[in-house]
């Protein structure tokens, strides 16, 4: 019998998938479960809500909390963290990125190194160089990847992969749905995600 | 020595609240703390976000996950669960009696018969008869409450209450705020408000 399956959708500009990126193959490990990593886009599912920005710009009490709480978080979990100058960012490239590398067996430590980079250093992920000096370090042919990652299939993979994390009913990251179409938000769920596959 | 304080901010419209009163009291009890329950109102603190009402009612993707959320959590406690017909539903005056009853030794049953009536069987906490209800069931002389928690003395509690919490950065409900001024937001994140006094 294979393993039950948790798909695990966040977006790289989203500063509580961090912790879970980094956190939740050890912890599906533990719990004999299976993770899809879900790479996708918040920015026009909040533009839909008529958000120009990150919520957490717009409400600066939420915003000032969310800073307070991701670094306790981090401290809690041994993370390095370090607020980056520019937030939110743009993710589309390294989303795209993701998605070549999860077809290749890279893609993870592709996501957690971008996410280190930007929430653990506070540097730009939005910057190609950056993402071709990760890509460098993961022994890829960085110019060969970013010439992939901005092929049209790819493109429309992202847009797919959007448009069906609306369909899923998700509207913020990190998100985790069972197989059976429970949907789970934030990175505090994502034991009650694993318990409801073991229940 | 006294035990280390936790206050807790609760808003008596507001659902992830719901799980947070009835389980406050066991967990800070098992951890050593001790609770002092702080009734305030969200709805001036959401007008000045430009909300006219709930968050979960302005953006109802949230909305539907949130119900179904508060359904698995309450699930999980065995709380009873039933979602009102009303919602965001006026709680002035609960929250007006209830700063009543906690100057005196029933406010925290209060309290919970409050989210109860709420969030476990559905009724609407802004007819006075239905708080009238709870108080008589609690031995209360339910006229001389409901005169007392009008008068202006408590209006003018409640006000500087809400005015405490902007203070204090509190922008959502249940909040958590430790005695050096950590504030911890949500149901879920209870636990970690605990062991951060204990740390």
């Amino acid at each position: 019998m294979s393993a039950p399956k948790l798909d695990f959708w966040f977006e790289f500009a989203s500063t509580y998938s961090y912790p879970a990126a980094m956190r939740i193959a050890a912890s599906a490990k533990a719990a004999g479960v299976d993770v899809r990593w879900r790479p996708f886009l918040l920015g026009p599912i909040f533009k839909d809500q008529g958000w120009t920005t990150s919520p957490f710009n717009l409400y600066p009490a939420k915003g000032r909390y969310m800073w307070r709480d991701l670094e306790r978080i981090c401290g809690a979990l041994a993370l390095p963290f370090a607020q980056p100058a520019l937030f939110p960012q743009n993710s589309v490239l390294a989303a795209r990125v993701a998605l070549v590398g999860l077809a290749q067996e890279w893609g993870e430590e592709f996501c957690r190194a971008v996410y280190r980079a930007e929430f653990g250093t506070g540097r730009n992920i939005g910057e190609a160089a950056l993402i071709a000096d990760i890509l460098n370090a993961l022994r890829q042919d960085a110019s060969a990847v970013l010439e992939q990652a901005q092929s049209d299939a790819i493109k429309a993979q992202l847009r797919t992969r959007t448009d069906e994390a609306v369909k899923l009913g998700i509207f913020g990251a990190p998100s985790f749905v069972t197989s059976d179409g429970e949907l789970f938000w934030g990175n505090d769920r994502l034991e009650a995600a694993l318990a409801w596959i073991k229940r």
